[in-house]
């Protein structure tokens, strides 16, 4: 029953460390960039990716390059496999899906030496990126630095195949949809580079989803707190796992647009607290429609109810989120929690055969929900906020149903249907709007 | 000056020889199977050859599988290249042009699984298949056999990427156009394999091309003497490298069609002179429209002229083949000589520029030329073949410009309009001609 998806696999290796520490790198930044699909979507566009390298390269920066695959690719892949057969063996399906990023290495390499910019590809196994054997959603074990600082060192550009990397049994492994964001942080904390630029096709992170609110206002700087939090309750932006790699790691990711002129100060940079020094209360606020809400109703009250409810969905590998009891005059109990949506159906499953056991009375499911997170290191010291959430809500007649917290942030379940009014309000009430514009 | 354009480097290790050794594959007839572009163009085609790989198995062979990449694809990816740069770093060329051969591998082992045969992947670097640093181009240096044979043994069927090995820089090499056919023939030795078969689109080897001698006879069975001599003539049925390594190795290679029912007798096996009983005289005839003629005209005849001419070409890496001198009644001499087409220009260039050595009158080029050739053992014994040739274009009124020769080869120069002419005439001469028509 963990809080969040986050998993703690991931981990960089000090291989590299005695080389880097001999070679004199310390005037010169080094530097990650990472595309997404869309950013190497056309020839055209590795061209301008490898213009955008190159800036930074005649800088004097010490750039090492991760890249997805080009937009599309990865798609027609998985389709190919799951023609082929919908259960595809995980290891086949890693080394025909990961055949997209080695083919936008080799290609943003070439680009790069048309510009005259040396440069060569890396394959997860040339690296090494070793990573565990968990076939389509593996987590890295270890980033040998050591032949990338060697590039760094001789001026040649590094293009690593992102999303990959090679198992204990010599076999190309992925690291599931998104990984590519989590190779990069892995490589920046190998090479341990300044920072890790994460192009991609918003121009930073936003206090809340801006095409719900249009008053949300782009953030220079979060916490990788915060931002994890996020991540983990919907915000898009940066791979839950990414973030959490970057935060143990101490890695510097900068989220920025690769379709608009950039310098050192675009986008949203996620960093230690100390780093930030006016800190906001709250962070942003992200909604989630994963969720499913179960209702376990008319349960006699009596001790170990709650084991008996959620040991055997523990056993069944199902994570569950919020809870909330409430105990009725008649002792008689009502369990309330949520499950993702793709656990829903086993979660029924799990509570209908130990009905013997919990002898509730029914058992409601509802997907009419929405959980709304309100993000931000200042929870740790102000109550006031949680109730600065309820009152707004309140106010505009919101019911919250189940809520839940962590040290830096509340989410609520609501009706859906008062998803972008909840969010709006919110925005407004923790003084998270745009100055420009009027709040009204 | 080389006769043919054979790489020698192409050799296979015996590293795996103590493991076959050990194993008792004494009954079991171990088979490679590779299969081209065409025949794995599209997911049902991929279908169609995991049940043809299937019949092999379930008879308790040992089936290895090499594959092509899907019909189409290796284009796009040179596309790609060289839209970004037509001198693309052919390092980067291999790591993008060999992703191909990767994804077809795996789906061709998803699809062996959904059948119920046991099977698994291997790209270059997994088996490894070791080649010399000649990106693009590259030969074999060595093929371990260890893991396919572990795989073999263990009853799973190894899908091996072909076209692709790992050099000595750890990077990924192809072999060139064509060199799946290497690939297969390369493996079925590290392996000890009884035969490579080669599916194709056609279903065997030919007397000559059917499609200008409509009574071309398909051959059960011919040399590798034989079949090299074809290949690197004009044949295009195999790449001439995987006839030479087969001939050095003693891997018997089947040719056979992928579109058809076949059985254990279809198509045309190349092997040894020794397997064959009732050997023909001459085996095939070919054509080859890659040559370019240069003639060096009014050169004052002294002792030494072959040096200055072939010297120079030679230093410049261009291959001559055939070579006629003339020498007039007024002490000049007259040089006539074939070139590959790609190396025309270089060639006179070379030949512009020792001018003041060679003191020749004047430079000609034709590209108005075909090589006839004509192949078989016979001819070491029988020279009367010769002979039969010179006779039959004779009669035909047709012009040779230029003889050359080999063991087992005889090979003439002609005016391109009389090739369809002359193949007729010599096929029926030979004695070729398919029994059931007649050969008038």
């Amino acid at each position: 029953m963990s809080m969040s998806d986050t998993p703690v696999h991931d981990q960089v290796s000090g291989r590299a460390d005695t080389l880097s520490m001999s070679v004199d790198s310390g005037k010169r930044k080094t530097i990650v960039m990472k595309f997404g699909g869309t950013s190497v979507g056309t020839i055209e566009r590795i061209r301008i990716v490898a213009q955008r390298v190159k800036a930074e390269h005649a800088q004097g920066r010490r750039v090492a390059v991760v890249v997805s695959a080009m937009a599309g690719v990865t798609n027609q892949m998985v389709g190919y496999c799951a023609e082929l057969d919908p259960l595809a063996d995980p290891k086949e399906y890693d080394a025909v899906v990961a055949s997209g990023e080695q083919v936008t290495s080799g290609l943003v390499a070439i680009a790069l030496q048309a510009l005259g910019v040396p440069a060569r590809s890396f394959q997860g196994w040339q690296i090494p990126l070793v990573t565990d054997d968990a076939h389509g959603k593996a987590s890295i074990d270890g980033v040998d630095g050591t032949e990338l600082l060697k590039c760094l060192d001789n001026g040649i550009v590094p293009v690593i195949a992102g999303f990959q990397g090679v198992g204990p049994d010599n076999r190309i492994a992925t690291l599931g949809r998104g990984g590519s964001d989590t190779s990069a942080v892995a490589i920046a904390a190998a090479i341990h580079a300044d920072q890790c630029d994460i192009y991609t096709d918003v121009d930073g992170i936003y206090t809340t989803d801006p095409r719900i609110v249009k008053r949300a206002r782009k953030l220079d700087r979060i916490t990788y707190e915060e931002m994890l939090e996020l991540a983990s309750v919907g915000a898009k932006v940066l791979q839950t796992r990414s973030v959490g790699l970057a935060m143990r790691e101490g890695v510097r990711v900068r989220v920025l647009s690769s379709f608009s002129e950039t310098d050192d100060d675009s986008g949203s940079i996620v960093v230690d607290e100390d780093e930030i020094v006016e800190k906001e209360l709250v962070a942003g606020i992200a909604s989630s429609h994963d969720e499913a809400k179960l209702s376990v109703r008319g349960i006699p009250d009596r001790p170990g109810i709650a084991a008996a409810i959620f040991g055997p969905l523990a056993a069944a590998n199902i994570n569950v989120d919020m809870i909330v009891q409430n105990t009725g005059v008649d002792r008689m109990t009502n369990m309330t929690f949520t499950v993702g949506k793709s656990d829903e159906a086993a979660a029924r499953a799990v509570l209908e055969k130990a009905h013997g056991i919990i002898q509730y009375g029914e058992l409601e499911t509802s997907h009419n929900v929405v959980k709304i997170s309100v993000v931000g290191v200042g929870m740790r010291s102000n109550a006031g906020l949680a109730a600065t959430m309820f009152g707004t809500l309140a106010e505009r007649g919101i019911n919250v149903q189940v809520i839940s917290t962590s040290e830096i942030k509340i989410s609520v379940l609501i009706d859906s249907e008062y998803k972008e009014l909840a969010m709006r309000a919110l925005h407004t009430a923790y003084g998270l709007d745009k100055k420009e514009e009027p709040s009204t």
